[in-house]
């Protein structure tokens, strides 16, 4: 082993600070053009995002990068003692093997093929018409099994997406787990929802005005720990996170006048994504040391903060008033109530308005079809009676027409394959960590219930956030709860909370 | 001459289109700055906004700019036949010649510690304590008269800053105009204040709700032709314009729910400059043709918008009704009560509610003031007495507190110096542009009676906003009224308005 070689490793390091400032831009428009832009602004604003996301594919992608690489390899720091510089070399090396992999003429055929495939998506979809958008989706299939061929596999071209999402992840270990989850929920499904039929409908009726559901959210997204110096809400129809520059996260969200829920668990699981990004290492932004590791764990953190902590037994207790003096009429209900509300248990069509009994079975869905569409057994024309038939056999209705099945979703038209099931990780690992987290603080449910959340925080700091891509994901939760993901825990908060 | 270099040219379109994309994307970061960024966010976007200048700095003044500008020039494109070519070539020159003195260094290092003096200014400002601007200030006027030095003049450094903004203008001239001005406006005032305090203090006392003035400017501007489809109206401590981008022009305001006239002139004034924006050739952004060709020819449209019509003796006669929708105890007032309240005249602390009367006293002093800086003839630490000094000669006020006297600008902590007497050239310009379309379009009155403004809008599209940086300001103004800037107009309208 030669002696280190800092000037290599200073070399990415700028390298990664110089792409760090386009990509943090790039960030900034997608958000300003999501909230702010002007709709004739659109044209300039796509050729901006264009030119800065090709700048920065060209900076990382240049020859002298994989040098600088080798060169820090060959100098031992992958693995030297220096924690960061190790962290950094590693991650850098697997997004470089994986950005050089392609041709720069199949990211633009794909980059072509997405933005037509997601016009055709939005006109099928309002029109439910699967025959309009089939040739889309053939073609983006199509191009991303070519993208997982390149990456390289070992057992399943679905392994080479699912790294782009959620490193080191394997499709027959998520479909391991998922085939004891699966049968799991569907049996709590039917008891869920019969004691969820006992709570009246109208429990929650009222009118909640969109600017104290702001500030009711505010104060429980400064409560829970979100600093808003260093972020902001601002209102969009499809609710997201981004960290767009180091102290500076913006959240999303959308307002229900007659259901405050909406925009309170909203604004509570993107704080989730947002206070990850806020207590990722600030100096290290840009590198991997500064850089959230998956999906998988981003969901992690939000449906942590949205189900376990925000739909548990002592959010209420402690919020309840608070909700009151925003919104009078729920004076009258008691904490036991608003517990029952908010997890009620009923099958819908729309993933993303499900109820957390039955959301996995939409995920586990999606990561079924996605298989097989991409291990070539099935036809893309035969996709919505797969859909229907999983659809009916998992959560016991009959998909009336494509625009609630199997149109619903924007991720295919964006070329998205192999991101639904990190949802389902998220969820298995948020148990798993909020149930270490108990253990290794027993104050906690007591924290909770007097609305004290440092402790707990504090804790996914250290356990989570800080480590920024020092560990793949798998390694990141056994580190943090002393075992890889499990499905019992979770099923084990499900039971608790749904059936007793 | 040799044929056309059309690939020269071709080089300088691309490379002045590519550039557009930076600067476009740096005015979205200083808009944001101003409206969401958290404060947390301030460094990184210190160091993104020195970047990207830095980059567009650098793109502009290469070496093969230089000889693609001399090569256009050789083959006469800048006096050919082809307006558009020969603005673009001509304004390139000018621009290149301008940028090429300044070393990147000190560009970026300007860049850095205006982000420094902004944020310092801000907080010097709340605390009404110079003494914690006082150094960032020193850094600016110094880096200015460096940069004034590098620029070169022949009479005064101030010449070389006014060429940034108002180019072909000369101290020497600005200080004539003054000097007749100064005077004149010292005669009206006893009069106009003499005939303000005829009218009832309490003409418009009442609340004015911000959602209610939001609407009645959102009203007043899309009447008056500003495009909402391709611009917004944030909200801001210090109200601006930006045209960040073709399509997307943001303008700021600030409300104050006792005054619904502080948001609504701020709008139409802001409005003002978005139009002029906005009707500049949408093709030739970010090139000479496609760009507003100085500040004060920029400020003659918003100033035309604010005062000739907005405080002119048509506007109430249609918009009071509206108004009185929006707030109804307006019901009980007259056009005539409105015309004279939105025109009191009373000498007051603060430049940006000063009235027409008052308003140039507040620039000659900084005017004067500037120069003296700049000149070495006053100190940094000497600036406030020196405001209040001149302030209580000139408008008979004794200023009580620096953020009521020289902290209350945003201009210096932002490095605009030479700034200031754009405002003033505005005043004149607009209202002798006003007259000649007058002259023009004698059916005008009638229109504006009618709240009916394409007819003027149209007339300044063609005279002002099409014409991009075709002719040098003072050129324009020439070619648009017949004659070079003058006092006397603009005098005559204000005898008129406020001693008849």
């Amino acid at each position: 082993m030669s002696s280190p070689d800092f000037s290599a490793y200073g070399h990415l390091h700028a390298r990664a600070r110089e792409i760090a400032l386009l990509n943090s831009t790039a960030a900034l428009l997608y958000w300003d053009q999501q909230t702010f832009m002007p709709t004739k602004a659109l044209d300039f604003r796509a050729e901006q995002l264009s030119y800065f996301n090709g700048k920065a594919h060209a900076m990382f992608t240049a020859p002298e990068v994989g040098d600088w690489i080798s060169a820090c390899e060959d100098a031992g720091l992958a693995d030297g003692p220096d924690v960061e510089m190790g962290t950094n070399v590693r991650g850098w090396r697997r997004h470089y093997a994986r950005a050089t992999r392609l041709p720069t003429e199949l990211v633009e055929r794909n980059e072509r093929a997405k933005i037509h495939a997601n016009a055709a998506w939005e006109k099928a979809r309002d029109a439910s018409d699967f025959s309009a958008f089939a040739p889309h989706l053939k073609t983006v299939f199509g191009l991303t099994r070519q993208m997982a061929d390149l990456w390289g596999y070992e057992a399943s071209p679905y392994d080479a997406l699912l790294e782009g999402f959620e490193p080191g992840a394997r499709a027959a270990e998520l479909a391991a787990l998922f085939d004891v989850l699966r049968p799991a929920v569907g049996g709590l499904l039917g008891p869920a929802v019969e004691r969820s039929a006992r709570v009246p409908a109208d429990l929650l009726a009222g009118h909640y005005p969109a600017a104290a559901q702001q500030a009711f959210n505010a104060e429980v997204a400064a409560a829970i720990g979100f600093d808003f110096e260093a972020g902001g809400i601002a209102t969009t129809t499809h609710p997201f996170c981004s960290g767009v520059a180091p102290g500076d996260c913006r959240l999303t969200t959308r307002y229900d006048e007659e259901n405050f829920l909406v925009s309170l668990y909203g604004v509570m699981h993107e704080a989730g994504h947002g206070m990850y990004e806020q207590g990722l290492p600030p100096g290290a932004y840009g590198t991997p040391a500064g850089t959230a590791v998956s999906l998988g764990i981003h969901e992690s953190q939000s449906r942590l903060w949205e189900n376990q902590v925000g739909r548990g037994r002592e959010f209420w207790e402690h919020w309840l008033p608070r909700a009151a003096h925003y919104f009078p009429h729920l004076t009258r209900r008691t904490p036991e109530e608003l517990f029952a509300a908010v997890n009620r248990v009923r099958p819908s069509f729309i993933r993303v308005e499900a109820d957390q009994v039955t959301y996995d079975l939409h995920i586990i869905l999606r990561f079924g079809l996605e298989r097989r569409i991409l291990d070539g057994e099935l036809a893309i024309r035969d996709v919505p009676a797969a859909w229907n038939e999983e659809f009916e056999k998992s959560l016991g209705l009959k998909v009336s027409d494509d625009a609630h099945g199997c149109l619903q979703d924007i991720h295919w038209s964006e070329g998205l394959i192999g991101y639904f099931p990190t949802y389902t990780l998220g969820n298995l690992n948020a148990a798993q960590l909020f149930r270490r987290a108990l253990a290794d603080r027993p104050a906690l449910p007591g924290e909770l219930a007097a609305g004290r959340y440092g402790g707990l925080l504090g804790w996914l700091r250290e356990k989570v956030h800080q480590q920024g891509e020092r560990f793949l994901p798998g390694k990141l939760i056994e580190q943090a709860t002393g075992e890889p993901t499990r499905v019992e825990y979770y099923l084990e908060g499900l039971r608790e909370k749904f059936t007793q």
